[in-house]
């Protein structure tokens, strides 16, 4: 009888979960199970702000997939997928065509502009380790050549960040400590360095607890961040961005580095799949299957899964991408064993979030306790360093886990 | 009776020697010293190669001025020169006037690019610690952008050095170890970079043992530094530099980074000083006066001194400097306790030359003994600490010299 071959797109968290955890539940002669991801490394999306502002070192971020796959039972592919076609049960790479028995669909997210003009052209997102050193360098460069230019361009040293959610902020924590570095790497007078944080909402970290809101804030400020709230980014140019100033206006803040953090969606892949989706994103079943196709699989933020108490989407986190990851190697591992029916059904296993405010800072919300400081900071690596653990186990954790925590 | 001024221009190897010579020969009472300089610090304008190429960072390259200035006798003014008006004995600064009696001229050099079109707009030249820490920079962004970007242009991964004169060699020795670094950290495969080298002159190093000059260009092209020699450059643009093809023809070389390392003059203030001069270079006379002017030395790379056996002019190098700035300050001494006449004779005394291929390697004339390999690099390197100790003693050369030999 021929093996059943499961094709996992993705090497984040999600996909990588599934591997390392299929591997182990699954014997070289029940399955051919292949993981395909564009790059030989796997990185930490979540500490990405910090490889973007460059106080984290983007080799600090990423390992090495094989490191963490058992190579006799996965074949590891580095290939891009172009295309998925669920009709066929096949994908496209630019590696080749790869058929597929059951697939696992698990490629993060893309940036959402929402169509505001010229963000695309003229906008950096964290969205993953080739993006990120590149706002690093930008930033470096800037900074480089308004010290040794002579008619000094002050806008070379505005940072401009456009989006107050966890993203934005955890990368202004970040900037907040880089900025003297740099400073004092480029010879600048620190006062004459803008870092300002657009947004469109009328507050910072939306959904978060008000008094952590609060904290947060006023911690940032003190490191420099200016906020301009209520404020929607109308346009983004090669010098500037175009912002609305009340009803009928706008304003113009000319700055020499703009980082879009405001948005995320699906992957556009699933667009063109013949799966089902919104915006990119795929209401799956409780049993983690697209709806109508029972060999695919969509998990991590390619998902949507729907909060039912409040009948809003869950947002899309490493947390339960992970845990997501779990429930699909047994959903697996049950129908390559034969069992038709009774998958497993995904529940979310909230712990808690905490959002990074720099090395040395956090607020953040743990089994419903809340925490600042370095509290919350500590708290902030244990969960990065759980990650670690999940994946690659104690070994992995020793190699890249973060330790610095006071 | 009234202390004469003295007034020493630039703190580099000139100026800084002359002023730490001068508080040991020179009491509080007999004159009041003042070093003007654009910077805090002094920098190895010898080292810039290094930092420019990324292989040794700019705070090795430099120190602060204060810790080799004894404060009680020598008045340290950190301000930019922006016109010497000899013929009323006066400096005009961006930090207000200064008079003197004696004036040493020591601004260093820059850049000549004789006239060629675009080059001042679209190369970086290697003349200060500023524009150094922007090569390092713009170069890094280039491999990030590269690494980055979906459409990928492959230029972005080409280093054309115009010149291959001691400057230019020196730098694409780094080049040739810093590329596979680069290539490293930004997941670059190094059969895409291209370093050129482009001279106009039918060979690199004009003037320099033909046996050690065919050494350091295998051992560069065995680091994958291509040479076109006998090429001269026509024009730079924004993205490309044309070269000349034989008599008529041009080609266009694409390339995202530009480096003009083939020409320097002196200092452009000296022009408009009312100083003879010949390319902003000042013949001195035989006591490194100016000539005609009693009161105004001229040293380092802004004076002009023949070499009479061959009827040319030494080539300009901190070595020179450093015995210039040891003349002056005697002559200074001197002058200031009465001596009218028979002020000391400036003669180089030239010990060797060595020309560094990088970290590891070298080449050079030491004693009329010729080096290669690490043997000269090792000399380049007690050259390198030489500098130091001679302007700052042993304790500088702990602090800032250059000890990995091998
Ligand atoms: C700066 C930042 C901070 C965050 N902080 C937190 C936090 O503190 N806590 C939290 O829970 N969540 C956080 N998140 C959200 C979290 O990172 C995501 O929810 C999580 O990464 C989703 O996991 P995933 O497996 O779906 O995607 P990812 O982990 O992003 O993995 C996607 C994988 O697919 C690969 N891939 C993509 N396209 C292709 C293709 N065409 N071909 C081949 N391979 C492809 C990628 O290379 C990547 O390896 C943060 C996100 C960001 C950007
Ligand atoms: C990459 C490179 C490698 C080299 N290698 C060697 C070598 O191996 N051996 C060797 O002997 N020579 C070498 N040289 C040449 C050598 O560096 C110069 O000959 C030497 O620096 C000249 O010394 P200087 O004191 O005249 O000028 P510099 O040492 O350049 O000092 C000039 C000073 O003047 C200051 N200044 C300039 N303009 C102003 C202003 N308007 N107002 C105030 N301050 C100002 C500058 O900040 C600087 O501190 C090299 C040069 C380069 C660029």
């Amino acid at each position: 009888m021929r093996k059943p071959s499961i094709v996992i797109l993705g090497g984040g968290y999600a996909g990588l979960m599934t591997a390392t955890r299929l591997q182990k539940q699954l014997g070289k002669d029940e399955a051919q199970i292949t993981l395909i991801n564009k790059h030989d490394y796997h990185y930490e999306t979540t500490w990405l702000h910090e490889a973007s502002a460059g106080t984290l070192h983007h080799d600090r971020v990423r390992y090495d997939i094989a490191s963490v796959i058992d190579r006799s039972k996965v074949n590891f592919m580095v290939a891009t997928v172009e295309e998925i076609q669920s009709a066929n049960n096949k994908i496209i790479t630019d590696a080749g065509e790869v058929p597929y028995d059951y697939l696992v669909v698990a490629l993060g997210a893309e940036s959402e502009t929402f169509g505001i003009q010229g963000l695309k052209e003229h906008a950096f997102t964290i969205t993953n380790v080739n993006q990120s050193r590149r706002i690093r360098e930008h930033i470096d460069l800037q900074f480089a050549t308004y010290a040794a230019e002579d008619e000094k361009k002050p806008e070379r040293l505005t940072i401009v960040v456009g989006g107050a959610g966890f993203t934005g902020i955890e990368f202004l924590g970040e900037l907040g400590n880089r900025v003297p570095e740099l400073c004092r790497e480029y010879d600048i007078d620190p006062k004459k360095v803008h870092v300002i944080c657009v947004e469109a909402a009328p507050m910072i970290l939306p959904g978060f607890d008000e008094e952590l809101v609060k904290y947060a804030k006023s911690k940032l400020e003190s490191k420099g961040v200016e906020f301009r709230i209520g404020t929607p980014i109308k346009e983004a140019t090669e010098t500037s961005i175009i912002v609305g100033k009340g009803e009928e206006e706008v304003e113009e803040i000319k700055a020499g580095t703009i980082v879009w953090a405001a948005g995320v969606r699906g992957s556009s892949l699933i667009e063109t799949s013949g799966i089902e989706n919104m915006r990119a994103r795929v209401k799956v079943n409780h049993d983690l299957r697209a709806p109508g196709l029972d060999n695919v699989f969509v998990i991590g933020d390619c998902s949507l899964i729907i909060n039912e108490e409040i009948n809003r989407p869950y947002p899309p986190t490493a947390q339960i991408a992970m845990q997501q990851g779990e429930v699909v190697a047994r959903n697996l591992t049950a129908l390559v064993k034969g069992q038709q029916e009774g998958l497993e059904t995904f529940t979310p296993d909230l712990k808690g979030t905490v959002c990074s405010l720099g090395e040395d800072d956090a607020i953040g919300v743990v089994f419903g306790r809340k925490l600042t400081g370095t509290a919350a900071s500590f708290m902030k690596k244990m969960v990065d360093n759980r990650a670690l653990f999940l994946i690659g186990g104690l070994g992995l954790v020793l190699k890249k886990g973060k330790f610095k925590f006071f």
